[in-house]
């Protein structure tokens, strides 16, 4: 599995100065991402990927300009394929459904100006529809934990996390819509930073529900996050979700600032079984006190705003999302997103008024809870599954996983995925932290001095870090 | 129908400055305002009315006070019948859905807690379903033209603008989803301030489309609106609905700023076959243009949105509102209302989210048109109608009136509907400003300027004015 080109350092800000003391190149870095590419073929990571010829052409090209005017000069990075990149097909991981784009997602085109380097487009479930990366057809297939194979690797945005955690790529984009952007990052052992919704563009995305969608951030650390997270925010006139009060984006929280965490009331934690994961969160629990306060909230309004996304009628709107193919080629979905989409057509118009409204109360409530705290942290999945589990009852573990995810876009919160601690198996637990909208600098603050103290090694047994070390 | 009571001035600033300087009371205003609530009583403006006793016990009360203390000291005002006021019934026009709020609605308070003395509840359309006037059943009966019994008083809140236009109250709370607080201000020759979304508090209001409601202001005077809308405006934690992006309130205009008024292209007005009003409106742009610039703009994406409210989903908000009641006692449902309301159970969930994802496309169409214009002018309706015209043909005449303010919340804007004009026959002529949300400010004061430069005298034939002048 191992190769021989795989001794340079892809985290963003090493690479970025061995581009700047010039003692890498464009055609070096992309050679070993593709050599990658090609060692963790097995993991069903992609679902296309630029020519080698291309990819060399563009490499040629930032070699003729300077690294100083490009912050992202030369970074490799991969795209989950719900979000148009010109010259690639998207898919939302259903071939019937492929188109070639005309041109980049707006948020992909900030990156290519910045002069990252996009190698392919990642497999995912399909439609943005689930959170364990076992929802994806032939050819493209599973999308295996990069852990162990044998483990599921979160989704939807599968693809995305495993290219980052096995550093074929520098960082990746994924989309978030009920915690496709948090629980692969999670079961990857990397940071998924979910944005407030309509700071990053969904210009060019597929619609999940058109009105909760985000693109997500992953990276390895959340320095490298809070880099990115700057150099893609912008203002998109053509998105009609771009959200029209991005000058109240908080500030970072002051180095001074005292902290208040929320948790679940023990009684409203949910691991599903897992005791391992309950006393891997409780002990992370034990180290938030060492940098605050920490208080038991009500987790409940937000229980109930995730019920109303999965029992509610946002079902319809996931359906409206993609409403002619369904239409036109239900044979063409996977069975279980066509299972799940049928339920669109029972919800009426008043109940989703209904809904709405009540969303808008619990909307109020855990605003005004989270304006006491400085955050609230939860674990970001109650606990991982094998993927032969999920493929034996694949909706109820599904949505086990969204326990902690499922709310966030419904309420306007923004979050940041991170990881915790590891299980006895090697596998990671993650927590995420999440506050009101615009709270984006101020969560990644946080996460940094948790980040500070946790004494994790962020390090996936077959990831950069090890085989640095091998090389280095 | 005059009565020997009324040689006091009503009009706020004077009202104050007499209680200031200690020539009038509270007890004699009252007792002059209750001696006008019988000299319209065929006007049908009135719900419910608080007992003589009642009122003067309050009128004693603030008597032991300072008026200095009480921005609206002893000012007498009227709230529509679909807002909790304590002590009196609500009941949104229909007799069937009466109960007895415990408090008063948090709009209403803020105007008690500030001294002004509430006399009643208005008539309207039942359920603020209509912009007419005419949809208020037995026993409280059609609310007549403040200055033609013959013509609809325009609605839903048809009785608190025809309390102000006589000159019965010094100004009065209404509510609106689709024009209800700007068609009734036009009819009756008043200025009708359409907050921002959000504002002012709701509350304590009987929903419409919960979503969309506002409460809105009647006043003789856009000076008036203003002070009002300062007393009015607080954040209320327990409206779900309320604004949270409150802070970006736009400043008043500056005193230098140059004017540029977008008005829809000529073949995109409509005057439902009233030349007069054509003419009118033409006159009125004219008076704009020595005020500042006046550019064509394309009014489809306002008409489109409106066509959402009208034949897209949000009937089924309405129905949402008050479905136990529907569902309960269809048959105490005036019979235009069971009918329009009937429409709601057509309409599905992902139409729902269709027309939701369409109209936030049409939102950020016309915030940027807006973005490049001072306001937009349109005639506030497109013209007036006979009491019996309607009875004839309720639903396309009613529908004719929206065709100027059904799109207003919907896209998020504020607007303010002001006098500018006369029909042949004595009747008003009105117009709307409307901006971006936040823009109330702005836009109250670019209505003074045309206001100053109208030489429109806002004074209906049995208005206070003459009234004064006959007194004085």
């Amino acid at each position: 599995m191992n190769t021989s080109t795989d001794c340079l350092p892809l985290d963003l800000f090493s690479l970025r100065q061995a581009y700047l003391d010039g003692t890498t190149t464009v055609s070096a870095v992309i050679r070993q991402t593709l050599a990658r590419v090609k060692d963790f073929k097995n993991h069903n990571i992609w679902i296309s990927l630029y020519a080698e010829s291309t990819l060399m052409a563009q490499a040629k090209k930032l070699e003729g300009l300077n690294p100083h005017d490009l912050p992202l000069y030369g970074i490799p990075f991969a795209v989950k394929d719900n979000i148009d990149c010109a010259g690639l097909p998207t898919t939302a991981a259903c071939p019937g459904f492929s188109y070639l784009p005309a041109t980049s997602a707006f948020a992909v085109q900030r990156l290519l100006d910045a002069g990252a380097v996009l190698i392919g487009k990642t497999n995912m479930d399909q439609f943005a529809t689930g959170l364990t990366g076992t929802r994806s057809p032939e050819p493209y297939g599973i999308c295996k934990n990069a852990l162990n194979p044998d483990y599921i690797s979160g989704g939807s945005s599968s693809g995305s996390a495993v290219a980052v955690a096995l550093s074929i790529v520098s960082f990746s984009l994924g989309t978030d819509t009920a915690g496709s952007g948090r629980v692969p990052a999670a079961f990857n052992n990397i940071v998924g930073l979910k944005p407030t919704r309509g700071l990053l563009s969904c210009s060019g995305v597929v619609p999940a529900c058109k009105s909760l969608d985000c693109v997500s951030i992953f990276s390895p650390t959340l320095a490298e996050a809070e880099y990115l997270l700057d150099i893609v925010t912008a203002y998109d006139a053509h998105d009609s979700y771009a959200r029209s009060d991005r000058q109240l984006l908080a500030a970072d929280l002051s180095a001074t600032a005292k902290l208040r965490f929320g948790v679940p009331k023990p009684e409203q934690l949910n691991f599903f079984g897992d005791a391992e994961s309950q006393a891997l969160f409780a002990q992370t629990v034990a180290k938030l006190q060492t940098l605050g306060e920490v208080v038991a909230i009500d987790f409940q309004p937000f229980l109930e705003a995730a019920a109303l996304l999965y029992e509610g009628p946002w079902v319809a709107e996931r359906y409206a999302g993609i409403r002619p193919f369904i239409e036109t080629h239900p044979e063409q979905l996977h069975p279980v997103i066509l299972e799940i989409l049928a339920a669109a057509k029972t919800k009426n118009a008043i109940a989703a008024f209904d809904a709405l409204h009540r969303l808008q109360q619990l909307k109020r409530q855990t605003t005004t809870l989270l304006q006491g705290l400085s955050c609230i942290v939860v674990p970001t999945a109650p606990r991982i599954y094998r993927i032969e589990d999920v493929l034996a009852d694949p909706i109820r573990l599904n949505s086990n996983l969204g326990y902690y995810t499922n709310y966030m876009n419904l309420l306007d919160l923004a979050a940041v995925a991170i990881p915790a601690d590891f299980y006895a198996n090697g596998l990671p637990f993650g927590i995420t932290l999440f506050s009101t909208a615009l709270s984006d600098n101020r969560l990644l603050t946080i996460a940094k001095r948790f980040a500070g103290i946790s004494g994790q090694p962020p390090t996936p047994s077959n990831s950069r870090y090890q085989r640095l070390a091998v090389c280095g």
